[in-house]
């Protein structure tokens, strides 16, 4: 778990450089709307039968920077806009935040919260005027979604982003992976075995607690970093770190690393497939799948339709302040501090080569399931 | 809210200074352990009925120091028992632990919580052997509970110990109260009739709340200072800012705090009698009253039966850093920080002097009550 903390205290893809991982993530929450829009739909047709005057919404992994409440305001304003067309009264909304217990509840809390609150207040009395309010109540929730984190038939919708692509742990057996730091094209088979092999675990387990915690109808839409192809050594997911894997190689050769250092050293991360997912949730059998898609968003997400003044049009900065916030962590819990900088300039070149070349894309796989017993 | 958020940062007694707040806190826990069993004794009767496998506990007011699991710790262990004793399978518990925005739930989730499970794990060990474990589940929950907090109908059991005589604010019209800072013997009846009515406002908001968000059965143990008298202004509940009160009028004689800012300072408490707490109760009419009791803990908790090896014996050092982590921070947010030290070696040696001749005790008002309609 040590890792999973570090990983999680910075949160789903990184939250020590906001304006990157906001945009990258948010894009990718954007992306999903129709596939959330159309989950809540599913869930609020049931409305009657399981709601009874409440809808109980967890989001896991909710780190906590400006993305920690933005998909539960998209689920909410979704919510509001359906009872709005029908007619119906609007139900008490609860909110469970999920991070690890390292995560910053205080600034969620102290600052991110109340912040939320005022915008949702506003945005209730420009809907149905100045004495409108909506009773939405929320909850810290500290600990690993790979365990049990709610009571059994407490939810209604559960929604993680950039999250479960993360291990539990580093898989054990990836001795045989020297030089690289993932899965890689090197990479002999019992190391991407053992990578597979802890994520089945990990995901069956992650689907077996959600299948206690939501009731019979409830919808789940969760969204991974994943990969299009049967491969799971393929470049679409496993380039970005073997351009940091030739950084560190780099500085082994001359001296600045320590080879058994790096032989040791793997990121604990899985980028399953479409169908790596579906065989996992057919396996367990507690839901149905509503929809499974692949979308795509550019390593270089900001020469798309982003925010121009947030950030820098600088593409490979960008990305490696995005990729800094998220690998440091682990990075400095192996190798020290001392190497990050010169480590992170040489990545940023590898980047900065790659993107001049070519239009490298992350792959995003999104899944909407329904429980069905 | 600005002061209640400043009074709960440092939690219902304080918790600037653990070791004494710690034994004064705990000592009154224990005090209503008796009450508490009761309690939990007659909502399990009813387990078949409410639960459903879950037990959704809250404890209010539950700041971040050593008590902040303590009445939880209490309540699960006497479920534990009450389970094995009658056969019953254990339920999965929810535990929600409230307090405002401020109060630090980091150091909740990333250390209390941790222990907390820990012993918790052991304890089912020791009982059930190696493979026991115990389905429970924590939350975090930001706000005053002078709102809503939780949905509707989705708490059996609500706990809160020395948080509700804080009021949700200073009340308005306390202009006649020059040189005091509470009520006191000297406060014209308007004063003590302003304070009166914030109470009954709060104390009624509570009550309202904590209906609508209990099953019907539910139930709800309170401990808050309070006083025997029928009089507001008696010197069993004033008697402790008087001497603090009579300390600040010394430094205004002396020129060290300007008379203005004195009469413009007031604590934003109310310590009711039993009658009061009865009469709002029936007035708001949600629940029935099991258990309406008053008991007493010595000024000096340390000259009793509480552990010497944590604290000093001197018994007005001692009282008189409880008093300064809870007075301390609205005493800053008034005067500002440079007389805290001359202030507070004035109010020890007031209470040194009341103490070397008195035995004066704080009174507890303790009520159990049960969610009726």
């Amino acid at each position: 778990m040590e890792i999973m903390q570090v990983l999680h205290m910075n949160g789903g893809m990184g939250e020590t450089s906001y304006a990157n991982n906001s945009l990258l993530q948010r894009k990718v929450i954007s992306m999903t709307k129709p596939i959330t829009e159309a989950t809540v739909r599913a869930l609020f047709s049931t409305v009657d039968a399981t709601f009874q005057g409440s809808l109980a919404i967890a989001d896991l992994g909710c780190s906590s920077g400006p993305n920690t409440l933005f998909a539960i305001s998209e689920i909410i304003t979704i919510m509001i806009d359906l009872c709005e067309a029908t007619n119906h009264e609007l139900p008490e909304f609860q909110v469970f935040l999920n991070d690890l217990p390292g995560n910053d509840f205080n600034t969620i809390f102290g600052s991110l919260l109340p912040r939320f609150k005022e915008k949702l207040s506003e945005q209730m009395k420009s809907k149905y005027g100045a004495s409108a309010t909506l009773p939405c109540f929320f909850n810290g929730v500290p600990g690993s979604f790979y365990g049990r984190l709610f009571a059994q038939e407490s939810l209604h919708l559960i929604h993680s982003s950039y999250s479960l692509m993360w291990l539990s742990q580093v898989p054990p057996g990836l001795e045989g992976n020297k030089g690289n730091i993932y899965m890689a094209r090197s990479s002999p088979p019992k190391v991407l075995r053992a990578y597979y092999e802890q994520f089945q675990r990990d995901f069956s387990t992650f689907l077996e607690c959600r299948g206690q915690e939501l009731v019979v109808g409830g919808r789940m839409v969760l969204t991974l970093l994943g990969r299009r192809s049967d491969d799971p050594s393929s470049e679409e997911c496993c380039y970005i770190w073997e351009l940091l894997a030739i950084a560190l190689n780099e500085m082994v050769s001359e001296g600045l690393i320590e080879e058994e250092k790096l032989d040791s050293f793997n990121i604990p991360q899985y980028t399953p497939s479409p169908k790596e997912v579906r065989i996992e949730v057919q396996k367990q059998g507690s839901f149905s799948i509503d929809c499974l898609e692949v979308s795509e968003v550019n390593w270089n997400v900001f020469d798309t339709d982003f925010d121009p003044n947030v950030v820098s049009k600088d593409g490979e900065y960008n990305l490696a302040r995005c990729m800094r916030a998220v690998a440091e962590p682990l990075l400095i819990d192996h190798f020290g501090e001392e190497i990050m900088d010169e480590l992170f300039k040489r990545y940023k070149a590898q980047l900065a080569a790659c993107m001049s070349k070519e239009k490298p894309a992350f792959v995003n796989v999104i899944i909407s399931l329904k429980k069905i017993t």
